[in-house]
């Protein structure tokens, strides 16, 4: 009987980077967590969270680097666009066995649903859809915040901003949501200087604002809810019309919106069988 | 009787510069026309729009610059916000007798009403609205792009470039206009590319598409004027509660966007008595 073989599931996302460890038959043996592993910061600094993540996990198991090599791994990465990226990520650096690189959302659905058919849509400082039906992804709106990702906290925090320069202007209603948000960004001159750097999670950053005074109903914060919900709603349609059987809501927004979703929307919600790094260990098993 | 005294209206704009001189009486003897003299590129490249454009207007009238010291200026200069760019601009390089700087859309509003009282809207790459009441300046909206300026030929542009994304995606219908911004740009993750330079004239470019379509009762096409024509009606309103009698509308996409605009804003409009080159005479009128 040759040496025992291990599984890694990678889940290198914008902000953090974790791995799971398990053996042969699946059992968890440590995990690990450090920082960014999106590729578009570099190959330099995505491997160093990787491979951070990597040794806490194996340390957590009671093991060493020694046996990197008998490691079969699956990443889950932000950033990933396409075939290249993975073979530049790929290029010479991997001390694994075997490794198979998918983006963030492709291991956070095949985790959801356990490799079977399903949709996810993540709702966070972006949005996005994401379906793997029959094994064939479909990815749905995520373009970024100028020209997609309606119903994220990016598109909702702007359109707050938005609202409350109108206010000021006299050109509409001021409301609580409004007041807060001149509150805390002054007036417009101020408020154009800031946007000249604000990058979208500055702008997500005034999306528990916008939560919070809609719960008080706030007239304005309820508007801009429910049109960034009625986009949601859409994704979810076009995900099942795809033929995703049930859809799980991920991202850091996903809890607060939910309400405010249609009722045929959240009927076909369902709580995720695993987590991203549970996708990239699936990923990594069908590869070995 | 000393030497005769001159009056030069300059209308410094984002795109070009305009000059007009008279003499006393208010005859016109000439003009200029020459790049941009927006102070946001830099001192000298607006002294040498300015001087370029009268110089052009003294050859007009048979003069030579002699008679700078003898002429009575007014500026309305596109990106003037405030008194420390006027002192800026001013610095020791007027050659003139004396010399006025206010925006250009001061200037607008001051030549449209010959110095009376109303209110201008702007409908350009951006929108803003300006009143002057019993001397008293107001402007409303115009913050730029990303937080204001709704209504605009930018922020229609991004409209149908958003509803494209979305028809792609299939999230929402497909129209002649998602089709035919999506032949022009090309599928999603080239527009990502197109949007991380694109400037807010590149989004005004689909503005005339947005009109020709809703022309043709495209229903993406009439959803986005209707929706821009609403928020340049609350301009409207609000130039009205302020107290201008009357409203010029300007810009060039001005006379697109007027059938859409609700039938008592249309009633409150006239057309303008004088341009912007008037209304900067008039400032240099009255100051001299």
């Amino acid at each position: 009987m040759g040496d025992p073989t291990f599984f890694l599931g990678i889940d290198g996302g914008g902000s953090r980077c974790r791995a799971r460890l398990t053996d042969e038959s699946g059992k968890k043996l440590g995990e690990g967590i450090t920082g960014a592993a999106n590729i578009r910061l570099g190959l330099d600094a995505a491997w160093s969270a990787i491979l951070g993540a990597t040794d806490q996990a194996l340390s957590e198991a009671g093991l060493n680097a020694d046996i990197l090599n008998r490691i079969h791994a699956g990443f889950g990465l932000a950033g990933v666009c396409g075939p290249a990226d993975v073979d530049f990520l790929l290029s010479g650096k991997s001390p694994f066995a075997s490794v198979r690189v998918e983006t963030d959302a492709h291991t956070a659905c095949l985790g959801a649903f356990a490799g079977g058919d399903g949709g996810i849509l993540i709702i966070g400082t972006g949005s996005v859809g994401y379906a793997l039906i029959g094994g064939v992804a479909q990815s749905i709106g995520g373009w970024g915040f100028e020209i997609s990702d309606d119903g994220s906290g990016a598109a909702m925090g702007r359109a707050a901003i938005r609202a409350a320069v109108r206010a000021h202007d006299g050109l509409s209603a001021a409301s609580g949501l409004t007041n807060a948000v001149l509150a805390k960004l002054g007036p417009p001159a101020r408020i154009v200087e800031w946007a000249s750097t604000a990058k979208p999670g500055n702008y997500a950053s005034f999306a528990p604002l916008v939560l919070e005074h809609a719960l008080q109903n706030d007239t304005v914060a309820l508007e801009i809810i429910r049109h960034g919900a009625a986009r949601l709603d859409a994704h979810i349609k076009r995900l099942l019309e795809l033929g995703a059987p049930q859809i799980c809501l991920m991202g850091g927004a996903a809890g607060a919106i939910e309400p405010f979703l249609a009722d045929w929307a959240r009927a076909s919600l369902v709580a995720p069988k695993g987590d991203a790094m549970d996708g990239a260990l699936l990923l990594a098993r069908r590869a070995a």
